[in-house]
């Protein structure tokens, strides 16, 4: 099978561009289970570089990232990142910072305000900007032969991390991403995705020329669940976790708590 | 030169991990000229199945893509996102959606609500994982030869881009990207960032260490900017932008926009 075959789960699909930065990308899944092995310095500073090259608005350059190796600090990050226990068995565990307050330093050193920091226009920057850096981490994780998986978790207690870090105000943690070396005996594969037809629109959006592409994929999504125990096509799955607030571990209460970190995104 | 010392502006940085993949991010620079010459549905498709491997919160993929080649589109849509001539002269304009509706009509189809999209950390969500699969298509890009730049003006008149794109309630563009072959006389480089110690912390947040390696870069990023005939050392120019609800060019009200799009973001 080829890469895309495989990211698709349909033998059919084929991509006419392709190389080795490519297939490196399609090969991506979640690392959850990783080797005792340290991943160093040198490395660590790899991906930071990395990060730090992804494109950033107005070069605001509006995040930081704390690199967590101590076995204690990583064990009470995964309690309140919803008991994940992987945050503990990865040698290393960033958590990426959107990070308003380095401007407001700025700001209180010059004598003078920087009052965007208070829109949520500008908290979407700080967490987009947060994610094209973290994302450039992740690929340059992977061509090193490292495992990742994002923590979105990281969110369930923003005021319980920020102590625990001790973030500045105007600064939330907004995701984890644990890194290692991969343990081959994860049972994990390359999670397939929806076809490129429903999320690729031409001109204009076209909602029912790409929903139709959906039912083949929930039949594929299914098949892959079962190859790991798991059940339940894509689009149940995506109803169960959007259901209400009951199924997002506390994270709807992330506007108040963004407003008592000093973030008000008004 | 090395990689790391023109990331840096600093002829001193090193880097102790290396290949291709890295060496291609931390040449990563922002192309707004490009040369005429057509971007390929192959090269598209390549695109879009880079991103679609990034990783994705719980599997929602919350996001869609419009690609754009009409001019008169295009030429709409630059005069939309702040009078960028460069969005008309790209073969190829790619609007990423932040797309809670296919949700939504999952839901409508099932005869069930997913609430949860009503709030900030879906939002949230949305933002995230679109900036996660356009990084890896900026990636995808540039190893294909391609330039790209983001444009976030697209957030200037959010209701008129969902209108020009007939987007669906439940959904917003996040930015734009501009892609296209690089025209080789574009006088740009490649912006450096902020030194390391300036954004990497270790197992806390220390905001006096970090800052101490502001100054230096003030220094590096005004020498680059007098290179392009520009002023101006990156505190400024923080402080510029981040002055207040005049320096936002009309995003400060994203909040309500998106509101009225149907994501009250609570």
């Amino acid at each position: 099978m080829t890469s895309a075959a495989i990211r698709y789960a349909d033998p059919a699909a084929t991509l006419g561009a392709l190389n080795d930065v490519i297939n490196l990308q399609l090969a991506h899944r979640s690392v959850r289970r990783f080797q005792p092995v340290d991943v160093s310095g040198e490395t660590l500073a790899a991906l930071v570089a990395a990060a730090q090259s992804a494109p950033t608005s107005s070069n605001l350059q509006p995040w930081s990232v704390v690199a967590i190796r101590d076995p204690a600090r990583k064990a009470r990050l995964a309690v309140l990142a919803g008991n994940q226990a992987f945050i503990e068995q990865a040698p290393l565990f960033l958590v990426w910072v959107a990070d308003l307050d380095r401007a407001r330093r700025l700001a209180v050193r010059a004598g003078t305000v920087v009052a965007a920091t208070d829109y949520l226009e500008t908290t979407v920057i700080g967490f987009v900007d947060t994610a094209l850096a973290a994302q450039n981490a992740v690929v340059a994780a992977a061509s090193l032969g490292l495992g990742t998986v994002f923590v979105g978790g990281i969110r369930n207690h923003p005021a319980e991390v920020a102590a625990e870090l001790g973030l500045p105000p105007h600064a939330v943690a907004a995701f984890g991403l644990a890194v290692g070396v991969p343990d081959p005996t994860e049972p994990a594969g390359v999670k397939p995705r929806l076809p490129q037809e429903a999320v690729l629109h031409h001109e204009r959006y076209d909602a029912d020329a790409a929903d139709k592409h959906i039912p083949v994929y929930d039949e594929r999504l299914a098949a892959y669940n079962t190859r790991f125990g798991l059940t339940g096509d894509w689009s149940s799955r995506v109803l169960d976790r959007l259901r209400g607030p009951e199924s997002m571990a506390g994270r709807h209460r992330l506007r108040q708590v963004l407003e008592r970190l000093g973030l008000p995104s008004r």
